[in-house]
C-alpha cells in the first residue's frame, strides 16, 4: 500500500502575506470548504492574535463541518520572560478552539540575541513552556522549527537543541523551515538527516520558492522520511511563495507512489482555478499539472509525435489531474494538429483529408496576415464555420464611426456610435466610454441588447493587443484577442487590423456571434 | 578559481514555442544584443528550416557583432534514408552560415520506431552521419539528445548507445534532454551517471519544467560534473516551458561557487525586464532574484527582523543581482535603485538624498497608475527633468480630434486632426492613416515639421500596448511603448491611459520631445 502523507496547506495563513493577497471573511470560508473538498489534511487559516477579523474568523470557522480537513490556528511561541499561562498571544491561540495548533519558535541563533534579543537558554524555554502548554490543554500541537537550515548552517547544535526541545515538550509533528527560501538541496539533505538522528518524532517540511527550488527540496525531503508537507495550493506566499502544493502532489503521488489526497487528484486542476478565482488573481497557465498549457502543445513536431505515439510528448495524462491536451494552430503546426482540432466539433470535416488540406492553406495565408487562433477557440470555430458555408450571422453591423477628442471636462473624449441590422431591422445605439474601444463594445451590447437580452450577461474579462511585424511600428497590423464570458463559460475571439479599433471590432462581433451561435444549440 | 559552467539560451528558439510568444525578426535581433550584453556563451536563436522568415533572420543575425556569445543555429538529424549532403534539413542549418549548430537526434527507442517510424540502427547512423557531416564542414556541434532521460527509463542501452554515436562523431557537447520534463531527481542522477561512464564529452543538461523541477535538477546536473547549461533567461518555452536561467545562474553563481556570467550577473534584473518587455508578456513579479516580489516583505515581523538583523529574512543581498529590498507596510525602497538611474545623466541631481527622495516618491505613485519606465529611458529621462523644472518644450498640442469609420471605398477609415503651437504660432494638420494612431502620427509631424525639419528623418520603428489589469478588459488602462529613430539612435518613451489612443499620444509627444531636446545639445 502507498505511503502516506499529510497535506498541510497555509494558503489562508502564509499565502495571505503575498503581495496583492487580502482574503476577506468570506473567502476565507469559502477557500476552507474548497480545500477541505480536495482531501487537505490541514488547513492553517490564519494567526488569530494578529488582528480581531481573524479571531472573528475562527469564530465561524470552527463551526464549519470538514470533512477530510483539521482546521488549524497559527501563533508564536510565548514572549520572552512571560508566563505561558497569561501570555496574550498564546491565550489568543487557545481562543480560537481549534483542535490543532501550529506554533513556530526560533531554530536559528542570530534570530533569538539579535531579532527577539533574548539569550539562547530562554528561547529554549520559550518553545518548551508554550509546546507543554497547548499540548496539556489537549491541543494537537505541530511545531514550525523557524529557521531550521540556515540555523543549521550557523550553528548546527543549536538548531538541534531547538528541534530536540519541541520533541520533548510534546509536539506531535515538527515542520522543518526554510523560511527564507536560500537553502540548496545537498544542504537541505544533510540538515534533515542531522534532525531526524537527533529526535524520534513525526517529521514535517515547509519551504519557500526564493531558490525556485521549493518543489524538489520538499519532495527530497519526503523521499528522506518526512511524512508531513506543509506549502500552499498555488504556491502563494510571502515574497516568492511557499512550497506549491499543485506541484507537489502529483509529483509524489502520480510519480513516486506516495498517497497524499487519493482520489481527489482528479479534481486539482479546477479546485485550483477556483483557488485563484476567491483569491482575485489571474491564473497563472504555465503552471505545472494545472496550466492550461501545461498539456498544450504548438511545435508541429510535436504534435505529430503525439498523433502517432501518445504519451510521446507528455509526463502525464492529463485526465489524472483534470486537465486535457490541447494543440495549438500556428505557423508551426502541421496538417495532423487541424484534423485533431476538428475531431470534437466537425467530426465528418476531420475525415475528409481534402477539406482539411484546403482549410490548413486557407489557415496559412490567414497567419501570414497575422492571425493566430492558438489563443482565440470560439474565433477558429467561427473561421471553419464561414469556410464550410455553415456560418449565418443572425446581426450585422451597418455603420460604426467612433470619435475621440479632448472635452471641455478634459474627460470621457471618446464615443461611438454603431447602426447593425437584425431580421431587416436597423436599430442605431451611441455610448461613451473611457477609450474607443470600451465605447464601441458598449454601443454594440446597447444595439443588438435589443434583439438579445442574453447580451446583458455578458462581460469582456480580458483584453490583449499585439502588435505584428513591429517595424511598420503605427502603420502595423494588430491582432486583438478578447476573452468573454456569461459567468459560467469563457471563450476567446480575434480580430487583426492594421487599425486597432477595426480590430477590436472584428473580435466583439465574432465574440457575439459565438454567444448567439452557441445559445442555438 | 570557479569553476566555469557555459550558459545556452534559448529563448529565440524554445521559448518561441511557448503559447502567446511570436517574436517578429527585429524583436530577435534586438533580444541577440540584450542576451549578448548578460555575458551568455551560446544565443540558440531559431531553426532555419522551419520558415522563411527564419532563414531571412539568420541572413542578418550573423552579421551582428557579438561580445561574449556565440550564435547557434538549431535544426533536426538528417531524414531517414536520405543522403545527408541533400537533406534539406541539414543543408538549411548549414547555410544559416552560424560557426555553431546544435542539432537534436533521438534517445528514445519509442521515438525512433514510432514517432519517425525507422529501425533503431538507421536511428543512430542519422545521428553519426548528421553529426559527422556537420563537423567535417567546420562546425562547433552540440547535440541535444532529445528524450534521453525517458529513453533510458525505457531502454538504457539504446539510450547510452545514441550518446556513444554522437560522442564517437565528433560532438564538442552532448546536451541531455528532458524534453518532456516529467524525470524526477533522483531518477536523472542515475541516467547522468551512466551517460558520464558510457561516453568522454563535454556534458550539457536541458530540462523543461512540467513538474516544477527545472532549477533543481540543472543544478543537480552541475553538481555530477556537467559544464554546459541550457535553459531560457525567463522559462519560456513549450508548455510549462525551460529551465529558468534567471534562477539557475544565481543559484550556481551565489550559492555554489561556480562562475556562469561573472560581473554580468549585476544586470539580471534590468535584463530579465527588457527581455519581457520584448516578448511582450506581462512580468511575473514572484520570480525569485529578478521579481520584483522577491526581496519586498510584507510581514511585519520580518521588517522588523530585516531592521534588526541584516540577512535575517533574506537568502542573498538583493543588489547582487541589480534587484533591490521593498518594505510593502513603510516604503522606504528603491532610493538607491533611483540614485543608480540618476547616476549617468544627472550626477549631481544623484547625491542630492533628498531631491533623489521626491522623485523615488513621485515615481511610486506613477508606478501605482501603470507606469513602468523599464523599456522607456527616454520617458525616464524627461519626467526627471520636468520633475526638476528642467524641462522646456518646444511645442504644446492645442487640440487633437481623431476619427474612424469606414468609407464609401471602405478603406481609410482612420484621420486626425491636430492643432500646435510653436513660439505662439498656432499650426493645424490633416492626415488620413491606416489606424487612428498611424494618422495621429502623420498629422502631428506633419503640423511640427513645418517649424522642425529634422522630424521629417525619424521613423517609428517599433509601437507595443500592453494592457494593464486585464481584469477590467476594454475599460482597463494601457501602456503603450514606442520606439523612435533618426536612422543612427534609437530612443523609447511611453504613455499610459484607458484610451489607446491617448496613451499612443503621450508616447508620441515624448518622442518629439526627446529629439529637440536632444538636438539642443
Amino acid at each position: 500500500m502507498a505511503k502516506r502523507i499529510e497535506i498541510f496547506d497555509s494558503t489562508l495563513r502564509d499565502g495571505a502575506q503575498a503581495r496583492g493577497i487580502n482574503y476577506s471573511l468570506s473567502d476565507k470560508i469559502y477557500m476552507l470548504g474548497l480545500l477541505d473538498s480536495l482531501g487537505i489534511d490541514y488547513i492553517e487559516a490564519g494567526n488569530p492574535a494578529s488582528n480581531p477579523k481573524e479571531r472573528l474568523f475562527f469564530e465561524q470557522a470552527v463551526r464549519v463541518s470538514l470533512k477530510n480537513a483539521k482546521l488549524v490556528a497559527f501563533g508564536s511561541t510565548r514572549r520572552k520572560n512571560t508566563d505561558v499561562k497569561v501570555d496574550a498571544g498564546v491565550k489568543s491561540l487557545m481562543d480560537a478552539g481549534t483542535d490543532v495548533v501550529a506554533v513556530f519558535g526560533k531554530a536559528w541563533d542570530l534570530h533569538a540575541t539579535d531579532v527577539i534579543g533574548t539569550t539562547l537558554e530562554e528561547n529554549l524555554c520559550m518553545i518548551y513552556d508554550t509546546v507543554r502548554y497547548l499540548k496539556e490543554s489537549g491541543r494537537e500541537v505541530i511545531f514550525d522549527a523557524e529557521h531550521y537550515f540556515d540555523g543549521f548552517k550557523a550553528n548546527s547544535g543549536y538548531a538541534l537543541d531547538v528541534v530536540r526541545t519541541a520533541c520533548r515538550a510534546g509536539a506531535g509533528t515538527i515542520a522543518l523551515c526554510d523560511t527564507n527560501g536560500g537553502t540548496m538541496p545537498r544542504e537541505l539533505e544533510e540538515a534533515i538527516k542531522a534532525a531526524m538522528e537527533a529526535a524520534d518524532v513525526k517529521w514535517g517540511i515547509h519551504v519557500h520558492n526564493d531558490s525556485e527550488l521549493a518543489v524538489a527540496n520538499t519532495i527530497l525531503a519526503v523521499q528522506l522520511g518526512t511524512v508531513h508537507v506543509q506549502g500552499t495550493l498555488l504556491g502563494y506566499g510571502e515574497r516568492c511563495g511557499n512550497a506549491r502544493l499543485s506541484s507537489i502532489i502529483p509529483g509524489l503521488q502520480l510519480k513516486l507512489g506516495y498517497d497524499c489526497i487519493g482520489d481527489h487528484i482528479k479534481d486539482l486542476y479546477h479546485v485550483a482555478r477556483e483557488a485563484a478565482e476567491i483569491t482575485n488573481l489571474p491564473f497563472d497557465e504555465t503552471l505545472p499539472y494545472v496550466g492550461r498549457n501545461a498539456f498544450a502543445h504548438k511545435g508541429g513536431m510535436h504534435i505529430d509525435g503525439l498523433c502517432k505515439a501518445e504519451g510521446s510528448f507528455e509526463h502525464i495524462e492529463p485526465s489524472l489531474v483534470g486537465n486535457s491536451r490541447e494543440y495549438l494552430l500556428s505557423e508551426v503546426a502541421g496538417k495532423s494538429a487541424m484534423a485533431t482540432k476538428l475531431e470534437d466539433e466537425f467530426p465528418e470535416v476531420a475525415k475528409d483529408k481534402k477539406k482539411v488540406g484546403a482549410l490548413m492553406e486557407r489557415l496559412k495565408d490567414l497567419e501570414n496576415e497575422g492571425y493566430s487562433f492558438e489563443g482565440a477557440e470560439s474565433s477558429f470555430r467561427i473561421f471553419v464555420m464561414k469556410e464550410l458555408g455553415l456560418h449565418k450571422s443572425k446581426f450585422s453591423l451597418v455603420h460604426f464611426k467612433v470619435s475621440d477628442e479632448p472635452t471641455h471636462e478634459n474627460t470621457f473624449g471618446a464615443y461611438a456610435v454603431v447602426k447593425v441590422n437584425v431580421n431587416g431591422e436597423n436599430r442605431m445605439a451611441a455610448a461613451e466610454g473611457n477609450g474607443p474601444v470600451n465605447a464601441l463594445d458598449k454601443a454594440l451590447r446597447e444595439a443588438l441588447g435589443q434583439f438579445f437580452p442574453e447580451l446583458k450577461s455578458v462581460t469582456l474579462t480580458d483584453y490583449k493587443v499585439r502588435v505584428l511585424d513591429t517595424n511598420a511600428a503605427t502603420g502595423a497590423k494588430v491582432r486583438v484577442v478578447i476573452e468573454s464570458s456569461d459567468g459560467e463559460n469563457y471563450w476567446h475571439n480575434m480580430g487583426v487590423s492594421t487599425d486597432v479599433i477595426e480590430a477590436s471590432l472584428f473580435a466583439l462581433i465574432d465574440s457575439i456571434d459565438h454567444l448567439l451561435l452557441c445559445k442555438k444549440d
